[in-house]
């Protein structure tokens, strides 16, 4: 069993286009939201490892629409961490609108750790560890 | 050999996140680009075909992020149309830095056909034969 | 003084730019979080409005940027109601970051309600009394 | 008079909203586009600049919306650097269709020069004497 987190958003007017909804490059924000929020549950501030320069570059994404949300539905993104290796990270998600369960995309991220210059580092003990936690702290 | 075209982007400020790199969600909006531009070169105004009510959703994409850009490089969107199913079509994109030769992304996005409703829809035999088209028109 | 309410939202990674701070677009984004909230904490879902045709278009905008907010920064956006106009409405933002009570923007918005074709359309009476009730919702 | 430079941009399908319209926080890119063009013609690559660390931090923005522009316009942003003080520089801009020659926005951005953390700083003569110059470069 994966570790879970949820993280809600709301959709913006911004984020819709002409066709009337949700422009499918927003979800890319929605699991960014997501995955900071999943990291905040087991104590980590992404933005402290982003300001200590360990930053988790995206290096592969993956999405599949299933049904289009709208502007101003409430969305849960469900994050769950489904792979450490030495140097990268996988996380999946399942964005769904509760008021009616539909499940609107699915997708997962895969994260590398780089230091300021762009190289490839390994992850720390530190860094494994608290990937390892388990969700410790209510929502925000 | 897939029918191929090639649009340019160059990054704007607003593009980049702090780690001083292209946002990799901006890739979508560059790809997003490349395909309108594919289509306008074969003679088809995609901006007419949604205000016809003929619109191409995205239902499935992907992404693999090879090297950074930066602001205010210029780069090249290069799209190709890799398959056409009955209400379904994929294009497959290289983004690639001209002046190094570097490429930043490979990635590809499957559209459906829908109606005004979000309704799956066959394309028509004229969609069709204009996605069959060569590139008959000097980019811009 | 006039009908104010507060939005809360939380700075997301791709808002921010290459200087490492947030985007001065982005505050839009956020003024527009804040204008739909204080319109639905009068029982206004302007979703609704939305899809029925009646649109609230901006036509002017100012913003002054008084200090840098952040990733991951929670901003409280203050958003009040100025004046109504026959067509027009005016909403005033503050938005300042709670935990260090520092405001970051200081704004307004001038919107006017235009019917489905763009043209310029009064507000109707049940509008003018929306937009007259005082707060009685919770926030969400 | 003052120094004048257009720059050419056209509307992206991710920068219209559910109004079936450019979304009014757009334009504040496409200003930037202008902005980083008019420095560009005159010689200052703004990216180096800003590896430099000088930054020029956007201090205050107005905007008027005057007429709609849409997915698939191509648009003409008209950048004037209008005012040069100690620290900081004011640029208005018009976006216009030159199809139709509708103008859509007026507006104007003023800038500081700040450094890596923030703080104001004067112009050094050499950005002086580079603002000064005349459009010499052909646009791109």
């Amino acid at each position: 069993m994966h570790a879970q987190s949820i993280a809600a958003v709301r959709v913006r007017f911004q984020e819709t286009d002409l066709m009337g909804i949700v422009h499918h490059a927003s979800y890319l924000g929605y699991m960014e939201v997501g995955r900071v929020e999943w990291l905040r549950r087991r104590g980590i501030a992404y933005s402290a490892w982003a300001a200590a320069g360990l930053h988790l570059a995206v290096v592969e994404v993956g999405l599949r629409y299933l049904a289009p949300a709208r502007f101003d539905d409430d969305l849960d993104v469900v994050t769950s961490l489904t792979e450490v290796r030495a140097a990268t990270a996988r996380f999946t998600y399942r964005i769904v609108r509760p008021i009616d369960g539909v499940a609107c995309v699915e997708g997962f991220t895969r994260l590398a750790r780089v230091d300021e210059g762009g190289k490839l580092r390994r992850f720390s003990p530190e860094m494994i560890e608290a990937l390892g936690r388990p969700e410790t702290r209510a929502g925000s």
